[in-house]
C-alpha cells in the first residue's frame, strides 16, 4: 500500500511537473509570436543603425542602443564590458575586370575582411584557376609567381547541412592569401561562399598569420557567377589578365564594448546560464541575419521570462559579443574576465546561424548531460522543433568551454542562409517576423528546461 | 544451431535491406541537388510561362509545356486527361479607396476569384466592421443594408502550423459574400489572408453557392495594412465611403487538361501511386509556390527514379492537375475516370504546400498503414525530415479516397507561406533553388518506400 502510494504520488508530480514545463513553453511561444519584442529591435538594428563591423560608428551606435533597450526591461543588472577590437576599414568600393581585346568584363568583387589593400593603381595580372592547397602546391612557384591565384572550390550542394558545406570550403578564404604567397602570387580571389549562382561578392575574415607586412598580398571575393564566368574564360584563354582594386585598411585597435544585462537566480545565483549573439557584422549588408537575429532573440528570451513572470533559479544573462566576425575578441574576454572572476558558468547558448525557422540545437556536453535534454524533445514537438544533437555550439560562447559548463548553438534550417551570410542582401527583409520570433521562444524553453533541471 | 542461422539471415537480411533503402535515399537526394531539373522547369512555368489561371492563355502553355517535358523523360506513357473548367478573368485593375473630406485614402484591393463585378461607375457605400458570421448575424438588417462589410478577423500568429490559422480565417473570403447577402450588404470586402502586415491584397476563391445571379454581390480583398487602416479609419469616423471597382466577369465552362505521365509497375502494374501538384495558379503573381513548385516536384520524382535506375514495382503515375484553385475539376475528373476503369490506386501524394524547405507529410491513411511508415523517419533523419503525422492530405487527390488509399501530403515549412500565397509576390525570386530539391528528394523517397513495402 506504502508502495502504491509512492507509485501514485511519482506518476502524479511527473504528470504535473510535465503539464507546468508544457504550460512555461506555450508561454513563451504565444507572448513571441503575439507580443514580441524582437522583430522591432531588429528594424531599428538593421534600418537605422545599419552595418556594425567592429570600430565602426554602426557598432557603437548598436552597443548604445542595446544597452538603452536592455535597461527598459527592469533586468537586476545591465553594463558594458570594455574589450579591445581590430578596426579594418573598406574604404572606396573595390572592381575588378578581365581586360580582354573585345573589351573588359566586370567581377562583382568586395576585398576580404582584414585584407590589405592592391597598390593604387590596382593589380594586373594573369590569373591560375586552384580547387585546393594541393592543387596550389603542384604546380608551384614556376606557374604561380608574379599571378592572381583563383580559388574557385565551390560549396558542396549534397549536404544537407550547409554549415558543413561552409566548413569545407572556406580555408580557401581564410588561408589562401598566406598559402598563395608561399609561391610568388601576387595576389587572391575566391569564390564567394555562396550556394547559389548570383552576382554578390561575400565578405569574410581572412588570416595572413604571422606573414610580415611587406609580403601580404591584397586577397577579395568574387561573385559565384563572376567565378563561373572566370573559370570559363581563363581555360579559353590562359593568358588572360585581371585588373583589380580595392582600398581596404588595417587601422589598428579601438575601444569596444560588449553589452550584458542580467536576472539575478533566486536559488543559484552564482551559477550563470548565458545567452547570445554578436552584435557587430559584416559591412555589406545590415546584417539582420548575421547576427543581428541572433542578438534581438538573445534579448528576447530574458524580456519574455519577465514578461511571462518566471523567476529564473540560476542567473541568466544576455551577452551581446563584440567582435566575433574578425577577431572574437568578445567572446575570448567574456571568457577572460569570467575565469578572473572564478564565476560558474552552467549553460551557454548562442544565437549566430540566422533568423531562420528554427529546428533545434546542437550540444557540446557530456553525453550525460545529452541524454537529459534530449529527453526534453517531446516538449518542443508541438512546435516542430526536432533536432537535438551533439555537436559545435558558437564562436562567441566556445571560449567558456571547461569541465560541466553545456555549450549549445541554435540550429535554424540552413538551406537559405548562405544566399546572404556576408553579402549585401543580408538585410532586414530577408528575415520573417514569425520565424525569427519562434527561434526567441525556442531558445528561451530551452534556458528554462535546463534552469528546471539542472 | 539452425535457429543461430536463421536468426543470422535474419539480421544480415534486415541490415542489408536497410542499408540498400538507405543507399537509395541518398541516390535520390544526390541527384536533385547536385543534377536536379526542377529548378530549371519552375523558372520555365514561372518566367516564361507565368500565370495559370484555369481558362487562361497561361494554363494551356502550361499543360502543352508540361506534357512536352514529361515526353522527355522517356515514360511509359503521356497523355492528356481532358477536363472542363470555369473560366473567370479578373478584367481591368481593381481600385478603392476611402472617401474622406481630407482627401481620398487608397487601399490595395483585388477581386476575389469567382466574383460578380461592381456596376461599371463601382460601388460607393458606407462600411461596417464585422469579424465573424455570428457578429454579422446580431447587427442583422438594420445595420447592414445598403453597406459595404468588412470581415476583418486576422490570420492567429500563435498556431505554429499557418495552415491552421488560414482554416480558421478563410470562411470570410469563401463564405462571406454569400452570408453578407442575407443582410442586405451591397459589396464585401475582406482582409488578405496573410500572416504579415503588407501592401499587398491577397485573393482566393469565394463562392455564392445557389444564390440566383440577380442576388450575387461583389467580393474583394485588401490587403492587410489597408484593413489595419480601415478598421481605424472606421471606428474614428463611422460613416465613411469606400468607392471601389472591379471588373471581373466569369466565362462559363471551357476545355482544359490534366496532364498525366506514368511509369509502368514491374511487378503490380495494375496497383497506381499518383504523385501531383495542380497547374493552375492564381493569375496575380506567378504561381510559383502554389503550385508551380508542386509540379515541377512531382515531376522530378519519377526523373530521379529513372535517373537513378529505380524501376518501381507498382505503377508510378505524375498527375499535374487542372483547376484546383477555382473548382477541383481536375481533381474530380481523374478520380471519377479511375473509378470508372476501376484502376486500384495504392497511395496518392501531393505537393500544394509551397516549395519551402519539407519537413516531413501528413497521411490520410489507417492507424496500421501509419505505423508502418511511420517507422520510415530514422531513414529521412539524415535529411532533418522529421514531421510523419496523420492529418490531411491534399485537395487533387482528396476524391481518390476509398478503403485502402494511402493519401499524404508535402509539409514544408508553412512559416512564410502565407506571405505569398495567391499574391503578386508569389513569384520565382521566392522559391530556393535547394528547399525545392530537397523536397523533390523526400517525396521520391516516400513513393520509394511505398512501393517496397506495401
Amino acid at each position: 500500500m506504502k508502495n502504491l502510494t509512492f507509485l501514485f504520488l511519482l506518476v502524479f508530480s511527473i504528470s504535473f511537473s510535465q503539464t507546468s514545463e508544457e504550460q512555461q513553453l506555450k508561454k513563451f511561444y504565444d507572448t513571441s509570436l503575439l507580443n514580441g519584442q524582437s522583430y522591432d529591435w531588429l528594424d531599428y538594428l538593421s534600418n537605422r543603425i545599419g552595418s556594425r563591423l567592429s570600430g565602426s560608428v554602426g557598432a557603437e551606435l548598436a552597443v548604445k542602443y542595446t544597452k538603452e533597450e536592455l535597461d527598459k526591461l527592469g533586468l537586476d543588472k545591465v553594463w558594458l564590458q570594455p574589450v579591445m577590437v581590430p578596426k579594418w576599414v573598406r574604404g572606396a568600393k573595390e572592381y575588378a575586370y578581365i581586360k580582354s581585346s573585345t573589351g573588359n568584363t566586370n567581377l562583382p568583387v568586395c576585398a576580404l575582411g582584414g585584407s590589405v589593400a592592391t597598390p593604387a593603381l590596382g593589380i594586373t595580372a594573369e590569373v591560375i584557376e586552384v580547387k585546393n592547397f594541393e592543387e596550389l602546391k603542384e604546380l608551384g612557384e614556376a606557374k604561380i609567381k608574379g599571378k592572381i591565384v583563383f580559388y574557385n572550390r565551390p560549396m558542396q550542394a549534397d549536404l544537407i547541412q550547409t554549415f558543413n558545406a561552409y566548413g569545407g570550403c572556406v580555408d580557401q578564404r581564410v588561408h589562401g592569401a598566406k598559402e598563395a604567397v608561399k609561391y610568388g602570387a601576387v595576389a587572391v580571389l575566391v569564390r564567394s561562399m555562396n550556394l547559389r549562382l548570383d552576382d554578390l561578392p561575400h565578405t569574410g575574415t581572412m588570416s595572413y598569420d604571422d606573414l610580415p607586412d611587406s609580403e601580404k598580398i591584397p586577397a577579395a571575393a568574387i561573385s559565384t557567377n563572376a567565378a563561373e564566368l572566370l573559370s570559363t574564360m581563363v581555360k579559353l584563354t590562359p593568358d588572360l589578365k585581371v585588373h583589380f582594386k580595392q582600398s581596404c585598411e588595417n587601422k589598428g585597435e579601438v575601444q569596444s564594448y560588449n553589452v550584458i544585462g542580467e536576472i539575478k537566480g533566486s536559488e543559484k545565483p552564482d551559477e550563470i546560464m548565458v545567452v547570445g549573439g554578436h552584435l557587430d557584422s559584416w559591412d555589406l549588408g545590415d546584417g539582420s541575419h548575421d547576427d543581428g537575429a541572433g542578438v534581438v532573440q538573445s534579448m528576447e528570451v530574458l524580456r519574455l521570462m519577465k514578461e511571462t513572470g518566471y523567476k529564473p533559479k540560476h542567473t541568466v544573462r544576455v551577452v551581446l559579443f563584440m567582435n566575433e566576425e574578425n577577431g572574437l575578441r568578445g567572446g575570448l574576454k567574456y571568457a577572460d574576465v569570467a575565469k578572473n572572476k572564478k564565476e560558474k558558468h552552467l549553460f551557454a547558448l548562442e544565437s549566430d546561424a540566422g533568423g531562420f525557422s528554427p529546428r533545434g540545437f546542437s550540444f557540446d556536453c557530456t553525453d550525460e548531460q545529452f541524454e537529459t535534454i534530449a529527453n526534453w524533445s517531446i516538449l518542443f514537438k508541438p512546435y516542430l522543433i526536432h533536432y537535438f544533437e551533439k555537436g559545435g555550439s558558437g564562436a562567441d560562447v566556445g571560449p567558456l568551454k571547461a569541465d560541466g559548463v553545456i555549450l549549445a548553438g541554435l540550429r535554424p534550417d540552413s538551406q537559405r542562409y548562405f544566399d546572404y551570410h556576408h553579402a549585401a542582401n543580408d538585410r532586414f527583409d530577408a528575415v520573417n517576423k514569425r520565424e525569427l520570433e519562434l527561434g526567441a521562444a525556442t531558445m528561451a524553453s530551452l534556458l528554462y528546461l535546463i534552469d528546471q533541471n539542472f
